[in-house]
Formats: C-alpha cells, sequence, structure tokens
C-alpha cells in the first residue's frame, strides 16, 4: 500500500476490559491464534508508520512484555479520565513526530489497512478530521454521525443526546479518526469533561473541529470491521468471523473442505490447490501444506510442512519441525516433532518420532517410539532409506539405523544397526504350561471369596 | 428458593414415546448427560417438594430401576385414557398430602424452579388454578389460553375446537398447572371424555374451574423452558438449545472458548476464569478445571480434576478419578484414569495412567504403560517424585518406582525400583550382519514369483 | 420404480470446471465420500435406463478411468459449442435406442429418480418436451420458464433477455429436460448459435418445439435438487446440505445423534435404532452399526461392522475389514483392521489389531500391537476365547495364542502359546543402586556448564 505522508498510530488500550473477567490484558487475547493487538500491529505496518504508540492503563507491563520486539512506544494513561484524554498521553511519545495520526482502538483489532488509506486519502486539503462510521443492523445505542447535504459531518452526537430524528439516522461512530497532528493535539486539548461522566471523549474532537468551522468527514466501512471486543462471548464471534473468510478464501483457491465450519485456521495457514481437509482439524501457526495432500479428520498440524500428495491422519499430530517429504503418510495417533519424514515414507500407527531423520522409503512399525529425551537432553534418532523398524521398538536415541536395515518387532535399540543387517533385541520367551489355568483357577476362587465377604 | 406451603409434583410420564423409536423410557434419554427426568427432577428439588410422584405407563420397571435412591413415587396409569387420567393416578400416593400440587410432564424437562415459584406465587386466596402458557413465534395447533381484561383466565380451548379470532391469541398452553390439592382432585374426577379421542384432558382442569366460577391464572414463561420433547430431533434440538446457553454461561464467567459450538458440557461441568479451551472438546459428567488451565483440541474429559496451569492435550482423555496437580501436563494419545498427577508431572505421549500415584515433577516417556489389571484385579503403581520412566515402559503393578528414579526407555518392570536406582530391563542386542539384505532379496523373489502365478 | 418406456440418459460433464481450480474433472470430486457423477449415476439407475452416455471436454480419460465398470458410455465434445452442441454429441452413442432421453447434467448430481419419473409421466401424448424447473428464494440470473394459464411452457428466456414482467416470473430453469429420441435429435439440429456468445444452447430446444407449435411442460422441483456446483464452496454446500437430510433421517428412525452437526455420514451408511452417536464421528463409506451400541465422541469407523450393544471410542479407528461382534469393546487411541473381535472382548487403550481373529471373552490388554507386516506380507495373529494380553505386549504374526492363554505384560511373542499356557518373554531386571543419583549430578553440571558457554 503506498503512502503519500508521514503517518503515525496511536492505539488506545487502557480500558480496564472488565468484562473479559481475565487476569490477561484485554488486547491481548487471540484470534486465530495471535493476539488482537498483533491482528492490528500487523494490519497498520502495511502503512508504514512513523511511530507507533500505544496508550495503556492496567497492566501496561503485561502489554511491554508482549511487544518486545515490536517497534512500538508503550506511552501510560493515569489515571484514565476519557478516551480524548487517553490519546492526549501520546503526544509526548510524538512531539517529534509533523503529519497525520490515526486514533485507533486496541479492542477493535480487525480494521483493514484499505480502510485506513481511504481515510487518509479522505483527508485532503479542505478536510480537517475524517472519522470511521458504519451502518449496522442494529444501531443500539451507539454514537451516530449526522452528516449535511454536502456529505460532510454536521455533527457527532452520543446516543443518550440524540433527539428522535438523529436517533433515526443509522450511520454509527468507530470512535477511530485521523488528523493531522498540528489539528489533533490542539483539539484533543479543547475537548472538555462537561457531561455525566465526566470524561474527555474522543469524539468530541470532531465536535471541536466543527465548532472551529472545519470541514469533518466520515469514511464507512463493514461493521464487521469495527466490532468491538469487550467479552469472550464477542472474542469468539470475531473468531467465528475470521474463519468463515478464512474458509471461503481457501475454498476459492481450490481447497477442498468437506466440512469447513470443522476447520480451523491459524493466520498463517498455507494450503496450496487441491489439498484435501476432511472434517474436524485444527491448524496452529506455521503450516504449509503442498498440492494434492489430503488431511484427514480429527488432525493437529502445528508449525508442519507437508509435501505433495502426503497423507496426514486420521488423529495425526504434527508439530514443530515436523517435515513431511513428497509422498509420505503419516496415520493415526502419530505424532511428530522436529522430525523429517522422507519421500514416501510411513509411520502408520501409535508412534512418536522426536528429534529424527527418517529416510525415504522408510516404515515405521506400530507402535515406536523414539526415545530422544535422557531427563536433560534430547538426542537424534536418524533411520535409512527403505529401513523397516518392526512393530513396538524403542529406538533409543542417539541412534542410527542403517539404510534397508531392519529392526525386530519389540526391540529397545541403544546401539547403531548396519545397513542391511537385522537388530533383533529379544529376550528368552519362558513358557509355563498349564500355569494360565492354575492361575485362573486361584484368582476366581479369590474373586469368589471376595464377594461374600 | 424459599417456599411458604406444602407442595408436591406429579410428573406425567404414561406417554409411549413412539416417535422415539426406542426400547428406552422416553424421559430417560439424556441432555447433557443427564436423563430429562432427572433434570426435571432437580429442578423441583429446588422447591422442596413434600413428595414426588410419577405417573408412567408402559417401562415403568425401566423408570423405577433407573430412580432408585430419588425420593419418588412410580404410580402406574393403566390403561391410558388421557393426561387427566394420568394425574388422577397420584392421587393415591398424595392421599396424606394438603397443599399445592404441580402438575407437570416428563418429556418438557426444562422447567425452571423460578418459573414454578413463580406459578405458586400466583395462587393466591382469589385464584384456584395457575396455568403455564407461553408465546411460541409459531402456534402452530397448540392449545390457546384465552384472557379476559382483567388479566384471568377465560376459556382454555383446543386449536381445533378454536374460532379464528380465538387462533389469533398467540398464548400456547404447555400443559402445566399448580392447584391446590382439594381443589386438584375434585377438579379431575370432574372432567369428562366427552370428546373424539373419547380421553380425559388435563387442561380441562381449568376449564371446570372456571365452569365453577373459580379464578384461573395464567403465568407466562419462555417457550425453549416448555418444548415438548417427543422425537430424537427433538431431544437434539434441546441438547443445542442447552449447550448454547451453557456456552454463553461460561463465556460470561470469563472462560475463553475459541469455537464455543464445538465444545460440549455436562451438567455440572465446573471451569474456573481464565480457563482456555480450544475448539473439540467433550466434558462428561464430574470435570472441575481451575484458573489457568488450557484444554487443548480434540480433548475427552469425564470425572476428572485438573489444576492450575495445567496444559491437557491436544487428545487426552481423562477419565473418573484422574487428578492433575498444578502445571503437571497431559499430552497426546494419553489416557489417566484413577491416578494423581504431581504438581508440575509430564505424560506426554502414547501413555496409559491407571491406578497410579505420580510424584510430583515426574517425567513419564513416551508409550509407557501401566499394566494395572491382571484379568481379575486391578493393581496400583507409585511413581517418587522427579523419577524418570524411559518411553516405552511397562510398568507392572504393583509397583513402586522410588524418587528420582530412572527406569530405562523399553523396560518391563516388575519389581520395585528404589529411590536414585536404575531399573534397565535390557535384553541381549542381537545382531546378524547381512541378514536384512539377504531377507530383502529372499523376500523380493517371492512377491515377483506371486505376481507370475 | 416402475418404468413403463425405454429410457436414456445423457449427462453433460464437458465444462472445464475452472472455478473450482482442480486438477481433478469436476463431476469427480465427491459428496458424502462419493463422486458428483456416481450420486447421479446411482440415482438414474432406479429408473434403469437403457444406456447411459456421458458427454465429456477436458480430462475425458479421468472420466472414462473413474467409470470402468459402469454401464455407461463416454462421448466426447470438441471443440465445446455450448450446451446444445455437447448434448448433440450424444446421438452416436444413442443411434440405435429409441425412447425417452433426458438430458442432464454431471454438476447438478442431486437430482431424485423421483423427480425424473414425475418428468417421464408429464412427457403424455400431448407433450413433446418437459423441462425442470425450481422456485429459489433468489432468482439471480437464472433463466425464466414463462407458463402460460394452462399450465404449458409459452416461452423460455435468459435473465439477460427477460423483460420486467418476465423477471418477475420465479420459475428458474434447471436446464435438465426430457423428450423423445425421434423428437431431441431433430431440435437439437434445429438450435441455432445467434447470441453474444456464439453457442448452442440447450433451452433452445424447448423454444424450437414451442415455435413447432408443440407442448412444453415444465415439472417443479426443489431448488437443493437442482442446485449446480461450480466451486469448493458449492460442494461444501451441497456436502452440508446432504448430511443435514442423512442426520434427520438417522434421528427419525431412532438414532440418538447428540449433537447431529457434528457426525458425518457416508453415503451408505446404516445404523439401526437405538444406536447412540456421540459429538464429533466421522462414518467413512461401507459401515453399519447394529442396536444398543455407542459409538462415542472423535471415533472414525471405515468400512466396519459393529454389533449389537458395542462400544467404540471415544477415538476409535475402526478400519476396512473391522468385525465387533456382540457386546465386544474398542477404546481409545485403538486402531482395528481387518480382524475380528470375538463377542464382549475388549481391546480398551492404545492396540494396533491388524488381521487377527480374536475370540469370545478375550482381554487385550494396552498398548498390544499385533506386529502384522514384515515388509513384504501380511500374516494372522489368532487369539483364542479368554485369552489375556498382557499390556504393552507385540504379538509378532504369524502366531496364535491359545484359549485362556496368558501373556505376560510388556512380551514380545514371535512363537505360538498352547491354551492354558503363560508365556512370559521377559529379560533380566538390571539394578544399578545409586546410578540415577550419580547420573542426575552429572547431568546438572553438564546442563550448568552448557548455561554459562
Amino acid at each position: 500500500m503506498s503512502q503519500n505522508r508521514d503517518f503515525a498510530a496511536v492505539i488506545l488500550a487502557a480500558g480496564k476490559g472488565t468484562r473479559m473477567k481475565s487476569g490477561m490484558h484485554k488486547v491481548l487475547h487471540a484470534i486465530a491464534g495471535r493476539a488482537m493487538i498483533d491482528h492490528l500491529l500487523d494490519s497498520l505496518a502495511a502503512l508504514h508508520p512513523s511511530k507507533t504508540v500505544i496508550v495503556a492503563g492496567d497492566r501496561h507491563e503485561q502489554l511491554r512484555d508482549a511487544l518486545v520486539g515490536r517497534n512500538v512506544v508503550v506511552a501510560l494513561q493515569e489515571p484514565q479520565l476519557g478516551t480524548a484524554h487517553a490519546a492526549l498521553q501520546a503526544e509526548a511519545a510524538l512531539k517529534d513526530f509533523r503529519g497525520l495520526v490515526m486514533v485507533c482502538f486496541g479492542d477493535t483489532p480487525m480494521v483493514k489497512a484499505s480502510t485506513v488509506q481511504r481515510m487518509i486519502d479522505a483527508l485532503d486539503e479542505t478536510t480537517r478530521v475524517v472519522v470511521l462510521g458504519f451502518r449496522p443492523a442494529d444501531t443500539l445505542t451507539y454514537g451516530r454521525i449526522i452528516t449535511a447535504d454536502d456529505g460532510s459531518v454536521r455533527k457527532m452526537v452520543e446516543h443518550k443526546d440524540a433527539d428522535e430524528s438523529e436517533r433515526q439516522c443509522d450511520l454509527c461512530n468507530s470512535g477511530v479518526l485521523i488528523a493531522h497532528s498540528d489539528d489533533l493535539w490542539r483539539l484533543l486539548k479543547s475537548v472538555g469533561n462537561d457531561n455525566a461522566q465526566g470524561e474527555y471523549y474522543l469524539p468530541d474532537v470532531a465536535t471541536q473541529a466543527i465548532a472551529e468551522g472545519a470541514r469533518v468527514v466520515a469514511v464507512e466501512t463493514d461493521p464487521a470491521e469495527v466490532a468491538g471486543i469487550n467479552s469472550r462471548g464477542e472474542l469468539a464471534a470475531a473468531e467465528a468471523q475470521w474463519q468463515r473468510l478464512r474458509r471461503e478464501e481457501a475454498m476459492e483457491a481450490g481447497v477442498t473442505l468437506r466440512a469447513p465450519e470443522t476447520v480451523f485456521f491459524s493466520h498463517d495457514t498455507e494450503l496450496a490447490a487441491d489439498v484435501t481437509v476432511e472434517p474436524n482439524v485444527v491448524f496452529g501457526p506455521g503450516v504449509k501444506v503442498a498440492s494434492g495432500a489430503t488431511i484427514r479428520a480429527f488432525s493437529h498440524l502445528e508449525g508442519a510442512t507437508v509435501g505433495e500428495g502426503c497423507e496426514v491422519g486420521p488423529y495425526a499430530r504434527l508439530r514443530p519441525g515436523a517435515v513431511m517429504e513428497k509422498g509420505s503418510k503419516i496415520g493415526n495417533f502419530v505424532e511428530m516433532k522436529k522430525a523429517i519424514l522422507g519421500e514416501g515414507a510411513k509411520a502408520n500407527h501409535l508412534t512418536y518420532l522426536g528429534d529424527a531423520e527418517i529416510g525415504a522409503g522408510a516404515n515405521i512399525g506400530a507402535g515406536t517410539i523414539t526415545c530422544n529425551y535422557d531427563g536433560y537432553f534430547k538426542h537424534k534418532t536418524v533411520i535409512g532409506e527403505r529401513a523397516f523398524i518392526g512393530s513396538n521398538s524403542a529406538l533409543i536415541a542417539p541412534v542410527t539405523i542403517g539404510a534397508d536395515a531392519i529392526v525386530a518387532a519389540g526391540s529397545a535399540v541403544s546401539r547403531d544397526v548396519g545397513a542391511g543387517d537385522l537388530r533383533m533385541v529379544r529376550a528368552e520367551q519362558l513358557v509355563k504350561q498349564g500355569w494360565a489355568d492354575r492361575f485362573h483357577d486361584t484368582m476366581k476362587k479369590k474373586k469368589a471369596a471376595e464377594k461374600k465377604d
């Protein structure tokens, strides 16, 4: 997105978020596996802000911790005297900045960069303030934006102060606005707190501009984009809306979702065309799936790379660092972590592959466990091409199994196996004839005696 | 709920429930893991009824069996001559009772105690009968309650007998009613069966009271509360409605449900604030989860207690008696039953923990199985603090592993291991050099020969 | 369905299906686990067509491959000059056929046999062409069927050519039509391509018939039945609609679906009355479940037969050839393939049963693996009645365990066990006292040193 003027963002995040009933700062709650504030910062990043200031109150340390490495300044609002007062707390951090300033809200995180760009474009020479409006199905108690015939804003009015005709107007105020820094700080300072709550309200910036005789303009957008998130219910609704759009996008791109409503994406999931996803699949962050792969029901993928034509699941769990090469297969109740499964290799059942490299064409039997952890360090298992690991084996890392080697079923292998060799760890097969029959007799008597008691 | 008068409940459950197409009595079908009849009895319990009579017909033995231990009397209706006749079958069981009697339906199980209390309160000195009405979106063929200007009921009318103006009335009759025992039995006996079906109808109790010149009053409630359940479709709809309310309640209380529509609660699930529940989680009865715990996708919990900050799943199955202490972790494909996992202990993969006590900080390797059953009795496994159980081990109970002890991977341990000791059950590692190569040659020939045939 | 006249079907499937963004032919995409084209062919089969011709274009080889064994002819349309031109490509294959010909679409696969029968019945002596219409909630840009007072079709009109009053008409054209072969080929040849696209349009067959003075009649059906599938979104919508109907059908038949919206059926799933299905269950093809069985949450069944009163799951995976006899039980994280589980037998946890026969009353311990594959051939495991397989055992097939025999926990059994015998494969239990304590000391130092670096 091109942008021709200096731009800074002020994000208000000082509300107490009481309705969340949470020990965690409201804007750190996640949608699609990413904190609200990160959704907003990533959208704004497309506009290359010179500076971004987050105004925080309670739990500002949580915000600072979460935003380490992000190019943002956290300003403190204390005490909290209203949204206009909050916005003003960003002035110090922006004292060297001259240009457009957007004021928006950490709990309204789905505002798109393209919408902000429209607001920027609307702030032409004749216009002092641009506000962002929306027309919801139900106007509830939203503040209204009353426009004049020439399209400019005539009045900003709170619901409770609106008269009947003003309440008829369905253009509601999202609270988001843009103004030049020269105007914004002056206007913010001119806002009064002569109202029932005794607070300084941000929409009064527009009111003050109008009072100065300046032109104020409203840009309109979709209600879903400016829906505020004040409770876990609204958080879930935002997640649902995000997932709905993401699923449609996937299907548009040629992904088969047999039951879209049961597939959960992460913010960065990448699925190629002709990927098939069965019902009940969860994608955590960092997943890429190549064309022709099938993700079967009840699978859970995080940080995984799935190659062309692979089959995953049902009940496959791919964890970070799982790499499945072309045509390989991970079956039911199999977990894979920091492991590479070579082309055409298979691990079909009840297996744990951790810190492992598995060669092309290898076959990992049911119940195989790579014992990668000694309680202190992780160790690596290397399995050669076409090797055959018999069922119920334990591969005690560090260990290397050669190409074409065979590990007999039920073996606990702690030493390397050469290419083409057989390793068989097999204890004596003790037989006690008739022992089971005698055992059954004894136990049945014991059981009977117990019941008598 | 306070209640100032003697109160008894008559629950009609003698219908055949044909549309359920079930061998099980209709009112024993469950919503949120609890039989319909239990939902109703638990609601009524808040009103401390002196006596509760269930009038049953077919399959009354199933009811008697299911209600053992419940303070209810099952009265038999045989033959079945209508709902008024059914209610009258409760008279004998209530012959020593004098006070208010509520008549309700086993297949309308969601009636709230607060609604019944409102009915009780409405039965003042001037009123003989209180009926329960509702205003559905679609009045279908429900019977109507026609009220006079003073709010009293003027007429109860079946849909088929209603004239056009009466059908305009949208106050429908739920069938539930309350009257004093002195009035109820007399009114029930005065009801006739002069109608197409030749049945004695319960609403005629109100009609008879009106005919006697007595005042009848209607209390109104939400349609969802009095929805009758006559088919599996209606059962599923009642479950869906229950789950919807329960999910909203959980979110209101500060629980994060990333995809509320995929989380299924039981009637007694207890989740603290700041619990996070990922998509696709099923709670069976008897689950408590403390604050900060995360229940990951595809987990299934029954009779389990999850401590503060624990991580459960994905794909964790906690069964009755599973107790996870603070900060402990159960990972994928792990089942836990009658077992305590100490503070900070972990069982991350493919494990069965049954009849076990695991000390704080212990690490249970992938593929560990507690062998708790000998075919006759269950035995216990005790694992000390910070013990390390190597992967793919079988712990053959009864067995005790000491604190800080180590069991080597792949061991079948049948004897106790002392604190700080190593137990290693490891058979000879047999190597046959080149064996696998020779095996591959032989088998490939065999495979080729087979194809020729 | 009875049918009194010779009948042939022409299925148009030559569209490029661009919006699917797929390498697979559009009509091979599946609904409920069955390709669209198979849904359509199976519906038409009820009408016993003498011949079925599929007109294909791009990817016709894919169609030919997929339809091997089906009694259909694939005709090629090249170049593609419109739907009337496509229909005409079937003439050669039908040159010996004389009777009724239906023309329909491979991507409108849910047309019911009963609807086609109604069309056949409407093609009486006075009628030349029968078209299939529907009345959608939103008429969008569908072509309209304009009828006269006597119910016959007066005009077929494309949306873009329709005048205002024609657009008011909500009877839309599905494209499906029926005519006698004598009429159809002649009418198809008389269709021109004098339109913006320069294409030959199928609805013009009706237009031409009307122009000839013949009677054309419209049969109406449900919009869902003739919904075309042009994108993955529409495919998902068709699947959702199919599942919705199937779930209702199951509940009507006496199956309990606790959360119907989370249960996915296959086209041929058979569930008896009083089967209970918990949330999140996926049925692949070929599943039959007998009365009283419970399919618990997160289970996945394909090609499996579940007997009376069985318990399946949670997290059970039954694969093709899994047969559970009366009262048997498969528990969590258990996979079963080509295996018979005898009456009352149990495999409750973390087990793989492949190519196995398990006797009545046998108990398969947690973590048991049948090692059925040697990398080349599959081998069989036979377990006798009431046998007890201790946990974490590997049964290395071919192997037979006798009735009442016991395999001790943690055994890798490669030789047969006689009836009533005990087999115990148990290595030496090596104890190194204090070893673990010394190990902990060493490792802690190493860990500390590592942190310093």
